[in-house]
């Protein structure tokens, strides 16, 4: 460490994550500072080309083809490995152990096929190596599974761990476009690997299975000998015969363990997964695991599984964590959000949403227009109606939802539609959920 | 610290967690001094009558009323407070912080209302005080927040936090059954507590989402300020009308921060959900957290929300957590499951399921008779069986399912089937994924 109050970090690889790691590192390094006691300081990075435009910009004098000048530079404490690729990224890795730095990564291949030597070498060196980002994007599912569960022993992982065969897989269910034609679209988003193998046969979400199966059993499993296949033979007729089952197909990476011989056992398959399971209707580009813990019964966790933003923010939080333990920072000590400003607690009356309200009316005519016209005075305005006799007494019962409205009107309205001639006992409320209200 | 090779655990309040805490330590003694090298020694604990049968039986001396004596015992090095409500449980853990002695708690009420106490006091002492067991059981929601989605900030955070009342709500629901009833039988069950009013009136709920927003925010809302509104008023009316609007009800908690004005808005109160939401379809017992961040997107985390296993598995990752920091060990450092049997990488061959199978047929009589017999040849037996024309051809699809068989069948079946006459092409076989094998 050069300086106790700074930490300078070296980006080895610049592409999207690289790209977001730096800029959230530079926006919020006073936010930082305030919980590590340290200025994170984003110092250098390297890219294969000099003259590629880039969205995130930084002086070119910070910009270089030679990764390993930035490994060597004695002025980096700290290395994010986001390359890629093998054997580069397992010279440079071993090369920042060796000087005494920490490396935080996203390399699911390199961990996959030297995770053994590499966990020790970093052991031997006394330092960290940190790889959240390279399993599930933003699903903190290294962290759960190493610290969260670890009173745990785990008959059954299994879930989505490539997003881009999910997002083809949904994308031919929802409209029954072909594999191929989905796939170019994947393509142009820019959803698919260079090496399109990765994603479409399975080999990614392989990687990731290996890298848990570690995690959850101690055990190293050899690629080559794990079943691993695609998504290229599922047909649109095979995804609608699944749905008449009651299943929906699913690459899925599955991890058992059979407690009677300690045989653990994983796969990369497509399978019929049943309805019930959240992993089944976990769409999109989306990643799902669900972990079945001695313990703790089912935990299923879903989330973003790729992209610039969620896989760095798994960099950030390992630098965190790595920077923590440099700086012997305990991780159960208090680490709060500190906003820049000050929140304050809102006033209910704030709040907006659409609302559902249930009354018990005498069944006669013009009675649903009284109520209607009761909540048009004060401005509540409504999305659906409907009435409904309540059974063998002469009571109906009025069900609406409204549009758009705050808790003020919506309870003034109520106070009157309780005075209304026709209207028996107290109308009944509930407020209607909305995830996206910015949508509006 | 006695002893530097033992740490003694006392705990205080003997109920179904605390004798799951207990059992866990007893029981895995020897897994946690090899992965922390230190012996966790479950001690001594404390109950409010010594004449109860337990479940979990200690010997007589190690119990006592007095928990104020196991906090004072100066061979008790770490504590696990227990025993629930406000007063005293706050008084024995400002006593042990000033002993010196770090705690681990499940107490929610206590953080809700005088967390912000506790902290400093923890802090002033330096020792921890860790309460992942306080919010949603077995989710690791508090870790997941304050570590892993560090990056992030929350404009929204909703979600399921009182499994009973989600039980009532689901088997109300599901059966059509009246809230009394199945009120009923969930306290035949055991699930409401002790003060139904926590569970059913959203109070329990409403402590855990104040810590969520805490979390979150860095802002301490006060439990009489936010709407808190429970389940008792839904009706299977309410919940029929619900699912026709294509949402479900549930009872949420939901923290939202606005971004313009920094205000944090904390509520707990039954809405409409709509289906496509992960919490809607978080059923039974299940509590579900949906956080979205700015930096991660949506993540979503579902598990058992309470009950003795969770709940200690909780308790114990925090004990974990809490030593570690004790003795330095650093949160990303090498902590791999070691079970007791090495584990063995299974043969492909001895994975036991049932397979989905398609095949393409010219379309003339008896051909779904010979695709029988020859699955009946290998003992592969079948679930279903559809036969369907392929549009304009002479050919037509076959869709099978089978019941459990051995990978080995399955691909000897498979290789008979593609040399059938009036088979055309290869078939296409996909696993059907069983969550549960277990059942079979």
């Amino acid at each position: 460490m050069n300086d106790t109050s700074t930490i300078k970090v070296g980006i080895l690889g610049f592409g999207t994550v690289g790209q977001g790691t730096w800029k959230h590192l530079e926006e919020n390094a006073d936010f930082w500072e305030k919980i590590l006691g340290v200025r994170l300081i984003p110092s250098r990075a390297s890219v294969r080309t000099l003259d590629k435009e880039r969205k995130v910009r930084i002086p070119s004098d910070l910009l270089t083809t030679d990764s390993q000048s930035i490994v060597d530079d004695p002025d980096i404490d700290l290395l994010c490995e986001l390359i890629g690729g093998i054997e580069e990224a397992k010279r440079l890795t071993l090369q920042a152990f060796s000087l005494g730095k920490s490396v935080v990564t996203a390399n699911k291949a390199l961990i996959c096929e030297h995770g053994e030597e590499l966990f020790q070498a970093a052991e031997a060196a006394g330092v960290h190596y940190a790889f959240e980002a390279s399993v599930a994007g933003g699903i903190p599912i290294i962290k759960v599974l190493r610290e969260s569960l670890v009173a745990n022993e785990f008959p059954l992982i299994y879930g989505i761990l490539n997003g881009t065969s999910n997002y083809i897989l949904t994308r031919m269910e929802n409209e029954g476009a072909s594999f191929d034609s989905v796939l170019d679209d994947a393509r142009e988003l820019g959803y698919v690997e260079a090496d399109e193998a990765l994603d479409l046969d399975g080999v990614d979400a392989a990687h990731k299975a290996v890298i848990l199966a570690y995690l959850a059993h101690g055990l190293w499993v050899d690629l080559k000998d794990i079943t691993v296949e695609g998504i290229s033979k599922i047909s649109n007729e095979d995804l609608n015969a699944a749905l008449k089952l009651g299943c929906k197909i699913k690459l899925i990476g599955v991890i058992r363990r059979n407690f009677d011989n300690n045989h653990v056992s994983v796969g990369v398959y497509p399978a019929l997964v049943p309805m019930a399971e959240i992993i089944a209707r976990t769409d999109g580009v989306y990643n799902g695991i669900s972990l079945t813990g001695s313990v703790v019964g089912t935990v299923v966790l879903t989330g973003r599984g790729a992209g610039q933003d969620p896989t760095a923010g798994s960099v950030i939080s390992d630098l965190v964590d790595v920077v923590k333990g440099i700086k012997g920072i305990s991780a159960s000590s208090k680490l709060v959000h500190v906003s820049p400003n000050q929140c304050l607690p809102a006033q209910a009356i704030e709040i907006e949403g659409c609302y559902y309200l249930r009354l018990s009316v005498y069944d006669k005519p013009g009675q649903l227009a009284k109520v209607a016209e009761c909540l048009a005075d004060h401005e509540v305005s409504l999305a659906t109606v409907s009435q409904s006799p309540q059974g063998e007494n002469e009571l109906a019962s009025i069900i609406l939802t409204t549009h758009q409205t705050n808790e003020h009107s919506i309870a003034r309205a109520i106070e009157s539609l309780e005075g209304l001639d026709g209207v028996r006992g107290k109308p009944v409320l509930f407020r209607m959920f909305d995830p996206n209200p910015e949508k509006e």
